[in-house]
Protein backbone atom coordinates (compact mmCIF):
# COMPACT_ATOMS: atom_id res chain seq x y z
CA UNK A 1 0.00 0.00 0.00
CA UNK A 2 1.12 3.32 -1.04
CA UNK A 3 0.30 6.46 0.58
CA UNK A 4 0.44 9.51 -1.93
CA UNK A 5 0.97 12.42 -0.20
CA UNK A 6 2.49 15.94 -0.17
CA UNK A 7 3.77 17.21 3.47
CA UNK A 8 3.08 21.10 2.40
CA UNK A 9 -0.56 20.49 1.73
CA UNK A 10 -3.52 20.61 4.67
CA UNK A 11 -5.62 18.16 2.79
CA UNK A 12 -3.19 14.90 3.35
CA UNK A 13 -2.47 15.71 6.90
CA UNK A 14 -5.92 14.75 7.49
CA UNK A 15 -5.03 11.45 6.57
CA UNK A 16 -1.37 11.35 8.05
CA UNK A 17 -2.86 12.58 11.58
CA UNK A 18 -5.78 9.75 11.40
CA UNK A 19 -2.66 7.29 10.89
CA UNK A 20 -0.45 8.29 13.83
CA UNK A 21 -4.03 8.52 15.95
CA UNK A 22 -4.23 4.99 15.56
CA UNK A 23 -0.31 3.86 14.85
CA UNK A 24 -0.92 3.01 11.10
CA UNK A 25 2.49 3.16 8.93
CA UNK A 26 1.65 3.13 5.05
CA UNK A 27 4.78 3.44 2.56
CA UNK A 28 4.94 7.28 1.67
CA UNK A 29 5.10 9.06 -1.98
CA UNK A 30 5.59 12.86 -2.31
CA UNK A 31 3.65 14.42 -4.76
CA UNK A 32 5.52 17.68 -5.65
CA UNK A 33 2.02 20.29 -5.86
CA UNK A 34 4.34 23.14 -6.27
CA UNK A 35 5.96 21.67 -9.12
CA UNK A 36 2.73 20.08 -11.15
CA UNK A 37 3.52 16.84 -10.37
CA UNK A 38 -0.15 15.98 -9.69
CA UNK A 39 -1.36 17.11 -13.12
CA UNK A 40 2.33 14.81 -14.72
CA UNK A 41 0.58 11.49 -16.61
CA UNK A 42 2.00 9.15 -14.59
CA UNK A 43 0.18 10.63 -11.80
CA UNK A 44 -3.42 11.12 -13.84
CA UNK A 45 -2.89 7.33 -14.66
CA UNK A 46 -3.48 6.69 -10.76
CA UNK A 47 -5.79 9.86 -10.00
CA UNK A 48 -7.54 11.25 -13.19
CA UNK A 49 -8.36 14.43 -10.06
CA UNK A 50 -4.50 15.17 -10.21
CA UNK A 51 -5.40 15.34 -6.14
CA UNK A 52 -3.65 14.08 -2.71
CA UNK A 53 -4.07 12.14 -0.77
CA UNK A 54 -4.41 8.80 -2.76
CA UNK A 55 -4.11 5.94 -1.22
CA UNK A 56 -2.96 3.25 -3.86
CA UNK A 57 -3.50 -0.11 -2.50
CA UNK A 58 -1.81 -3.93 -3.64
CA UNK A 59 -4.13 -4.41 -6.15
CA UNK A 60 -4.27 -1.44 -8.01
CA UNK A 61 -6.95 0.11 -6.85
CA UNK A 62 -6.55 3.62 -6.16
CA UNK A 63 -8.85 4.95 -3.23
CA UNK A 64 -9.11 9.14 -3.85
CA UNK A 65 -11.17 11.54 -1.22
CA UNK A 66 -9.72 11.94 2.68
CA UNK A 67 -12.71 10.35 4.43
CA UNK A 68 -12.67 7.42 1.94
CA UNK A 69 -8.78 6.50 2.89
CA UNK A 70 -9.52 6.74 6.61
CA UNK A 71 -12.40 5.20 6.79
CA UNK A 72 -10.82 2.01 4.73
CA UNK A 73 -7.97 2.31 7.44
CA UNK A 74 -10.38 1.94 10.11
CA UNK A 75 -11.70 -0.80 8.79
CA UNK A 76 -8.33 -2.56 8.60
CA UNK A 77 -7.22 -0.88 12.01
CA UNK A 78 -10.81 -1.03 13.42
CA UNK A 79 -9.04 -0.64 17.37
CA UNK A 80 -9.01 2.57 18.87
CA UNK A 81 -11.50 3.98 16.37
CA UNK A 82 -11.73 7.50 15.28
CA UNK A 83 -15.42 7.27 13.57
CA UNK A 84 -17.39 7.19 16.16
CA UNK A 85 -17.96 3.74 18.97
CA UNK A 86 -21.53 3.36 18.70
CA UNK A 87 -24.36 3.79 15.85
CA UNK A 88 -25.57 7.22 17.02
CA UNK A 89 -21.69 8.20 17.39
CA UNK A 90 -20.87 7.25 14.38
CA UNK A 91 -23.49 9.62 13.00
CA UNK A 92 -22.73 12.49 15.10
CA UNK A 93 -18.90 12.41 13.90
CA UNK A 94 -20.13 12.24 10.48
CA UNK A 95 -22.54 14.67 10.63
CA UNK A 96 -19.78 17.26 12.53
CA UNK A 97 -16.96 16.15 10.40
CA UNK A 98 -18.95 17.26 7.60
CA UNK A 99 -19.95 20.60 8.84
CA UNK A 100 -16.43 21.32 9.59
CA UNK A 101 -15.49 20.14 6.59
CA UNK A 102 -17.65 22.10 4.20
CA UNK A 103 -17.91 25.40 6.34
CA UNK A 104 -13.95 24.66 7.39
CA UNK A 105 -11.70 23.33 5.27
CA UNK A 106 -13.61 24.34 1.97
CA UNK A 107 -13.80 27.98 3.31
CA UNK A 108 -10.09 28.55 4.07
CA UNK A 109 -9.73 26.68 0.25
CA UNK A 110 -11.86 29.16 -1.29
CA UNK A 111 -10.20 32.64 0.57
CA UNK A 112 -7.34 31.13 -0.29
CA UNK A 113 -7.25 30.14 -3.81
CA UNK A 114 -9.84 33.00 -5.04
CA UNK A 115 -7.05 35.80 -4.90
CA UNK A 116 -3.28 33.99 -4.32
CA UNK A 117 -1.78 34.54 -7.79
CA UNK A 118 -0.06 31.31 -8.05
CA UNK A 119 -4.21 29.94 -8.06
CA UNK A 120 -5.02 32.05 -11.35
CA UNK A 121 -7.14 29.80 -13.24
CA UNK A 122 -7.20 27.43 -10.63
CA UNK A 123 -9.65 28.23 -8.30
CA UNK A 124 -10.67 24.45 -7.66
CA UNK A 125 -8.77 21.62 -7.03
CA UNK A 126 -9.78 18.49 -9.78
CA UNK A 127 -9.25 18.58 -13.83
CA UNK A 128 -11.00 21.48 -14.49
CA UNK A 129 -9.69 25.49 -14.80
CA UNK A 130 -12.11 27.58 -13.46
CA UNK A 131 -11.27 31.13 -13.15
CA UNK A 132 -10.78 33.10 -9.67
CA UNK A 133 -13.65 35.08 -8.36
CA UNK A 134 -12.67 37.07 -5.85
CA UNK A 135 -15.34 37.96 -3.80
CA UNK A 136 -15.50 33.96 -2.64
CA UNK A 137 -11.93 35.39 -0.76
CA UNK A 138 -14.19 38.02 1.07
CA UNK A 139 -16.73 35.48 1.85
CA UNK A 140 -14.39 32.60 3.25
CA UNK A 141 -12.79 34.96 5.34
CA UNK A 142 -16.35 35.86 6.95
CA UNK A 143 -17.02 32.65 7.08
CA UNK A 144 -13.80 31.44 9.25
CA UNK A 145 -14.88 34.33 11.43
CA UNK A 146 -18.45 32.64 12.12
CA UNK A 147 -17.10 29.51 12.29
CA UNK A 148 -14.70 29.98 15.09
CA UNK A 149 -17.37 32.10 16.86
CA UNK A 150 -19.51 28.69 16.79
CA UNK A 151 -16.60 26.55 17.58
CA UNK A 152 -16.06 28.76 20.84
CA UNK A 153 -19.85 28.40 22.11
CA UNK A 154 -19.40 24.83 21.33
CA UNK A 155 -15.82 23.91 23.27
CA UNK A 156 -17.45 26.40 26.62
CA UNK A 157 -19.49 22.89 26.89
CA UNK A 158 -17.92 20.28 24.98
CA UNK A 159 -14.45 19.03 25.29
CA UNK A 160 -14.16 17.91 22.00
CA UNK A 161 -16.12 18.24 18.65
CA UNK A 162 -18.70 15.61 19.67
CA UNK A 163 -18.88 15.37 23.51
CA UNK A 164 -15.70 13.52 25.55
CA UNK A 165 -14.84 11.71 22.51
CA UNK A 166 -11.76 12.75 20.27
CA UNK A 167 -12.37 11.50 16.56
CA UNK A 168 -12.08 12.41 12.64
CA UNK A 169 -13.87 15.43 13.17
CA UNK A 170 -11.19 16.88 16.39
CA UNK A 171 -8.76 16.46 13.48
CA UNK A 172 -10.45 18.23 10.46
CA UNK A 173 -10.90 21.01 12.70
CA UNK A 174 -7.76 21.19 13.99
CA UNK A 175 -6.28 20.84 10.75
CA UNK A 176 -8.92 23.70 9.78
CA UNK A 177 -7.95 26.53 12.39
CA UNK A 178 -4.15 25.75 11.20
CA UNK A 179 -5.27 26.34 7.23
CA UNK A 180 -6.70 29.57 8.77
CA UNK A 181 -3.20 30.79 8.84
CA UNK A 182 -2.89 30.70 5.20
CA UNK A 183 -5.07 33.24 5.06
CA UNK A 184 -4.17 34.85 8.06
CA UNK A 185 -7.26 34.25 10.22
CA UNK A 186 -6.11 33.65 13.61
CA UNK A 187 -8.12 32.36 16.50
CA UNK A 188 -9.06 35.60 17.93
CA UNK A 189 -7.84 36.72 22.05
CA UNK A 190 -11.60 36.31 23.40
CA UNK A 191 -12.29 33.54 21.92
CA UNK A 192 -11.16 31.01 25.23
CA UNK A 193 -12.81 28.20 24.78
CA UNK A 194 -11.40 27.74 21.05
CA UNK A 195 -8.28 28.15 22.32
CA UNK A 196 -8.16 25.67 24.81
CA UNK A 197 -9.54 22.69 22.59
CA UNK A 198 -7.34 23.47 20.14
CA UNK A 199 -4.32 24.13 22.40
CA UNK A 200 -5.29 20.42 23.77
CA UNK A 201 -5.52 18.59 20.26
CA UNK A 202 -2.26 19.82 19.27
CA UNK A 203 -0.42 18.42 22.88
CA UNK A 204 -1.31 15.13 21.20
CA UNK A 205 1.64 13.56 19.55
CA UNK A 206 -0.38 13.05 16.34
CA UNK A 207 -0.33 17.14 15.62
CA UNK A 208 2.62 16.84 14.17
CA UNK A 209 2.12 14.42 11.38
CA UNK B 1 -37.98 8.34 15.21
CA UNK B 2 -39.50 11.61 13.46
CA UNK B 3 -37.39 12.35 9.58
CA UNK B 4 -37.97 16.25 9.10
CA UNK B 5 -38.51 16.94 5.73
CA UNK B 6 -39.36 18.88 2.97
CA UNK B 7 -40.89 16.72 -0.30
CA UNK B 8 -40.06 19.86 -2.57
CA UNK B 9 -36.06 20.20 -1.57
CA UNK B 10 -33.93 18.03 -3.51
CA UNK B 11 -31.34 17.48 -0.47
CA UNK B 12 -33.85 15.48 1.99
CA UNK B 13 -34.92 13.29 -1.29
CA UNK B 14 -31.55 11.89 -0.95
CA UNK B 15 -32.45 10.12 2.58
CA UNK B 16 -36.11 9.45 1.17
CA UNK B 17 -35.06 7.38 -2.01
CA UNK B 18 -32.67 6.12 0.12
CA UNK B 19 -35.15 4.91 2.79
CA UNK B 20 -37.26 3.44 -0.19
CA UNK B 21 -34.88 1.30 -1.86
CA UNK B 22 -34.57 -0.12 2.09
CA UNK B 23 -37.57 -0.42 2.74
CA UNK B 24 -38.11 1.94 5.96
CA UNK B 25 -40.47 3.80 6.84
CA UNK B 26 -40.58 6.63 9.53
CA UNK B 27 -42.84 9.31 10.67
CA UNK B 28 -42.53 12.17 8.53
CA UNK B 29 -43.00 15.83 9.43
CA UNK B 30 -42.43 18.73 6.90
CA UNK B 31 -40.95 21.98 7.43
CA UNK B 32 -42.25 24.21 5.19
CA UNK B 33 -39.19 26.36 3.76
CA UNK B 34 -40.77 28.96 1.33
CA UNK B 35 -42.53 30.03 4.83
CA UNK B 36 -39.70 30.32 6.23
CA UNK B 37 -40.53 27.58 8.86
CA UNK B 38 -36.47 26.51 9.29
CA UNK B 39 -36.03 29.65 11.03
CA UNK B 40 -38.79 29.50 13.82
CA UNK B 41 -37.63 28.91 17.37
CA UNK B 42 -39.23 26.14 17.79
CA UNK B 43 -37.29 24.63 14.79
CA UNK B 44 -34.03 25.54 15.56
CA UNK B 45 -34.60 23.95 18.89
CA UNK B 46 -33.90 20.93 16.84
CA UNK B 47 -31.47 22.22 14.74
CA UNK B 48 -29.57 25.48 15.06
CA UNK B 49 -28.77 25.21 11.60
CA UNK B 50 -32.29 25.70 9.83
CA UNK B 51 -31.43 22.86 7.75
CA UNK B 52 -33.61 19.34 6.37
CA UNK B 53 -33.36 17.03 6.65
CA UNK B 54 -33.40 16.14 10.05
CA UNK B 55 -33.89 13.25 12.34
CA UNK B 56 -34.66 13.40 15.69
CA UNK B 57 -34.30 9.91 17.73
CA UNK B 58 -37.08 8.88 20.51
CA UNK B 59 -34.52 9.21 23.09
CA UNK B 60 -34.09 13.30 20.98
CA UNK B 61 -30.59 13.05 20.12
CA UNK B 62 -30.90 15.34 16.48
CA UNK B 63 -28.82 13.46 13.53
CA UNK B 64 -28.16 16.67 10.76
CA UNK B 65 -27.09 15.96 7.19
CA UNK B 66 -27.60 13.42 5.00
CA UNK B 67 -24.81 10.39 4.88
CA UNK B 68 -25.27 10.75 8.49
CA UNK B 69 -28.80 9.90 8.94
CA UNK B 70 -28.32 7.16 5.80
CA UNK B 71 -25.08 5.66 7.29
CA UNK B 72 -27.54 5.64 10.97
CA UNK B 73 -30.11 3.97 9.14
CA UNK B 74 -27.74 1.36 7.21
CA UNK B 75 -26.54 0.52 10.76
CA UNK B 76 -30.34 0.30 11.85
CA UNK B 77 -31.17 -1.52 8.71
CA UNK B 78 -27.91 -3.32 7.06
CA UNK B 79 -29.63 -5.81 4.64
CA UNK B 80 -29.35 -4.65 1.22
CA UNK B 81 -26.51 -2.41 1.86
CA UNK B 82 -26.47 0.88 -0.11
CA UNK B 83 -22.67 2.02 1.66
CA UNK B 84 -20.74 -1.15 0.05
CA UNK B 85 -20.64 -4.65 0.45
CA UNK B 86 -16.29 -4.71 1.62
CA UNK B 87 -13.98 -2.55 2.31
CA UNK B 88 -13.00 -1.23 -1.03
CA UNK B 89 -16.17 -1.19 -2.60
CA UNK B 90 -17.09 0.96 0.96
CA UNK B 91 -14.13 3.03 -0.12
CA UNK B 92 -14.83 3.86 -3.73
CA UNK B 93 -18.48 4.35 -2.69
CA UNK B 94 -17.56 6.77 -0.33
CA UNK B 95 -14.94 8.77 -2.71
CA UNK B 96 -17.24 8.76 -5.15
CA UNK B 97 -20.49 10.06 -3.37
CA UNK B 98 -18.47 12.85 -2.16
CA UNK B 99 -17.45 13.48 -5.46
CA UNK B 100 -20.81 14.15 -6.36
CA UNK B 101 -21.93 15.60 -3.59
CA UNK B 102 -19.04 18.45 -3.94
CA UNK B 103 -18.89 18.65 -7.60
CA UNK B 104 -22.48 17.96 -8.41
CA UNK B 105 -25.23 19.13 -5.82
CA UNK B 106 -23.37 21.97 -4.39
CA UNK B 107 -22.47 23.30 -8.30
CA UNK B 108 -26.21 23.06 -9.01
CA UNK B 109 -27.02 24.77 -5.62
CA UNK B 110 -24.74 27.57 -6.36
CA UNK B 111 -25.73 28.15 -9.73
CA UNK B 112 -29.50 28.01 -8.34
CA UNK B 113 -29.17 30.13 -5.03
CA UNK B 114 -26.66 33.04 -6.11
CA UNK B 115 -28.46 34.56 -8.46
CA UNK B 116 -32.28 33.39 -7.64
CA UNK B 117 -33.90 36.59 -6.15
CA UNK B 118 -35.54 34.68 -2.80
CA UNK B 119 -32.36 33.85 -2.23
CA UNK B 120 -31.25 37.45 -1.46
CA UNK B 121 -28.39 37.80 1.49
CA UNK B 122 -28.77 33.38 1.40
CA UNK B 123 -26.49 32.40 -0.88
CA UNK B 124 -25.72 29.68 1.57
CA UNK B 125 -28.16 27.37 3.81
CA UNK B 126 -27.53 27.58 7.55
CA UNK B 127 -27.68 29.49 10.25
CA UNK B 128 -25.71 32.71 8.56
CA UNK B 129 -26.72 35.03 5.91
CA UNK B 130 -24.56 35.31 3.17
CA UNK B 131 -24.46 37.82 0.20
CA UNK B 132 -25.22 36.37 -3.38
CA UNK B 133 -22.21 36.20 -5.88
CA UNK B 134 -23.73 35.84 -9.09
CA UNK B 135 -20.15 34.57 -10.93
CA UNK B 136 -20.91 31.74 -8.82
CA UNK B 137 -24.07 30.99 -10.66
CA UNK B 138 -22.08 31.15 -14.04
CA UNK B 139 -19.20 28.81 -12.64
CA UNK B 140 -21.72 26.28 -11.19
CA UNK B 141 -23.55 25.94 -14.76
CA UNK B 142 -19.70 24.99 -16.31
CA UNK B 143 -19.10 22.88 -13.57
CA UNK B 144 -22.30 20.97 -14.33
CA UNK B 145 -21.50 20.72 -17.93
CA UNK B 146 -18.24 19.70 -17.03
CA UNK B 147 -19.33 16.91 -14.70
CA UNK B 148 -22.08 15.46 -17.42
CA UNK B 149 -19.19 15.26 -19.65
CA UNK B 150 -17.32 13.36 -16.99
CA UNK B 151 -19.87 10.93 -16.37
CA UNK B 152 -20.86 10.32 -19.65
CA UNK B 153 -17.55 8.96 -20.60
CA UNK B 154 -17.67 6.82 -16.89
CA UNK B 155 -20.52 5.30 -17.96
CA UNK B 156 -19.56 4.14 -21.52
CA UNK B 157 -17.85 1.52 -18.83
CA UNK B 158 -19.56 0.90 -16.00
CA UNK B 159 -23.14 0.02 -15.33
CA UNK B 160 -23.08 2.41 -11.98
CA UNK B 161 -21.38 4.86 -10.64
CA UNK B 162 -19.10 1.80 -8.71
CA UNK B 163 -19.25 -1.22 -11.11
CA UNK B 164 -22.46 -2.79 -11.28
CA UNK B 165 -23.77 -2.36 -7.92
CA UNK B 166 -26.69 0.37 -7.11
CA UNK B 167 -25.31 2.79 -3.95
CA UNK B 168 -25.65 5.60 -2.11
CA UNK B 169 -23.47 7.30 -4.78
CA UNK B 170 -26.09 6.60 -7.84
CA UNK B 171 -28.92 8.00 -5.65
CA UNK B 172 -26.49 11.18 -5.65
CA UNK B 173 -25.68 11.55 -8.66
CA UNK B 174 -29.19 11.07 -10.01
CA UNK B 175 -30.72 13.65 -7.88
CA UNK B 176 -27.91 15.81 -9.05
CA UNK B 177 -28.71 15.39 -12.39
CA UNK B 178 -33.21 16.22 -11.86
CA UNK B 179 -31.63 19.24 -8.85
CA UNK B 180 -30.11 20.54 -12.26
CA UNK B 181 -33.44 21.41 -14.17
CA UNK B 182 -33.80 24.15 -11.50
CA UNK B 183 -31.41 26.15 -13.45
CA UNK B 184 -32.10 24.66 -17.18
CA UNK B 185 -29.22 22.13 -17.26
CA UNK B 186 -30.20 19.10 -18.54
CA UNK B 187 -28.79 15.92 -20.38
CA UNK B 188 -27.48 16.84 -23.34
CA UNK B 189 -28.61 14.56 -26.28
CA UNK B 190 -25.54 13.49 -27.45
CA UNK B 191 -24.56 12.33 -23.84
CA UNK B 192 -26.05 8.85 -24.67
CA UNK B 193 -24.49 6.46 -22.00
CA UNK B 194 -25.10 9.36 -19.09
CA UNK B 195 -28.62 9.22 -20.22
CA UNK B 196 -28.71 5.27 -20.36
CA UNK B 197 -27.56 5.45 -16.67
CA UNK B 198 -30.13 8.52 -15.55
CA UNK B 199 -33.60 6.06 -17.09
CA UNK B 200 -32.31 2.72 -15.50
CA UNK B 201 -32.06 4.60 -11.79
CA UNK B 202 -35.48 6.65 -12.54
CA UNK B 203 -37.02 3.30 -13.31
CA UNK B 204 -36.37 2.22 -10.26
CA UNK B 205 -39.77 2.53 -7.90
CA UNK B 206 -37.52 4.74 -5.02
CA UNK B 207 -36.66 7.20 -7.65
CA UNK B 208 -40.93 8.17 -7.15
CA UNK B 209 -39.77 9.16 -3.37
Amino acid sequence: MILHDCTTAPSPRRVRMFMAEKGIQIENRQVDLSAGEQFSAEYKKLNPLSEVPLLELDDGTCITQINAICRYLEELHPEHPLFGRTPIERALVESADHQLSSNGLMAVAEAFRNTTPGFKNRAMPGPHDYEQIPALTARGLLRLDNLMHDLNSHFANSQFVVGDYFSVADITGFITIDFARWVKKFIPEDHTDLQRWYDEVKSRPSAKA
